[in-house]
């Protein structure tokens, strides 16, 4: 099976997330998060990175920033990084996302959250997803930002990826980390 | 063997590297290398990660944001993050990152480059030094910013670590996401 048959897709997710005191909030695009998991998605060979928020402006930041990189300065001084943001699209909701992709592979993928303390029931080991991913099955996989994805959206998913981590206790990796990680777990060449 | 025994080391070098012609610069400290290495290496277990530049001024700036960490507003509102930002260490040169870990460990480390375009000769499999690793080697793992580590740092370290790639040939991950996937792979509970 060739890298081109490949139907993974991330969302990463800005609404509904938890702050720090477990609220349900709305956070703020973060240039940074757009560059480093679409160059990390490109490398991997995933489909689209859907960054999701129902907020306008951050709609408009996130077009100025792609803008900049497609038809911009920054596309023509590195076409790489052109190439990745090229897989980026935004969405007001993760019901958009599943949609889009939905429409895209003619099946609704089979849909997978990411976060630091999942365990037990409902948890996918990343040989397992591996294997189906290059068996053909579509999956879009959702990362949280801020202090990870709401309760509310569990309730939507068909299964979690286990938590990254060492042989520490400490356990607090950056979503650019995390997602990079896992990309490498379930795409990476061996 | 416990976690408090692993002895790894990570360099992030911004001088001597490549830029895009090739020519040795000295690249500019960005300020999420910090923070998204010091938290994938708090989590992975690795004892320092050194900030690698001859620049006085670059000091000055990495000093007041871990000042801001350490004892600062920072520290009180994310302890977390505090911890991880402990690791780092500032040097000057390639050379006194060589004399601390050998001061600390009581023998010289073996030292990995990374890089986007290893092969052939002197490449060292995960597996094999993960292996080493666990059983107690002191390993420092150099990390190059902007286009990459300039060839004269090659001629002073004792292999190569794999280049991380998926499936596809575009092959443009971020040092953060690099240092985060080579520490998954060398240190990542399995």
């Amino acid at each position: 099976m060739t890298a081109t048959t490949l139907k993974v897709d991330l969302a990463l997710v800005h609404y509904p997330v938890n702050n720090k005191n477990r609220e349900t909030i709305i956070s703020a695009v973060t240039n940074l998060d757009l560059h480093d998991m679409a160059r990390a998605g490109r490398t991997f060979g995933v489909d689209n990175l859907f960054i999701v928020t129902p907020n306008s402006e951050q709609h408009k930041l996130v077009g100025e920033i792609l803008d900049h990189w497609s038809t911009g300065h920054g596309g023509k001084v590195n076409p790489d990084r052109k190439e990745a943001l090229s897989i980026i699209s935004i969405k007001d909701d993760l019901a958009g996302v599943y949609e889009a992709a939905t429409k895209k592979w003619g099946e609704r993928p089979k849909v997978l959250a990411t976060g630091a303390r999942f365990q037990g029931e409902g948890v996918q080991s990343y040989e397992l997803v591996r294997e189906q991913i290059f068996a053909g099955q579509p999956v879009l996989i959702l990362f949280g930002t801020a202090w990870g994805l709401a309760p509310e959206v569990m309730e939507m998913v068909d299964g979690f990826l286990p938590p990254i981590s060492g042989q520490m206790e400490y356990n607090h990796l950056s979503v650019r980390s995390a997602a990079s990680i896992i990309l490498d777990r379930l795409l990476g060449k061996r």
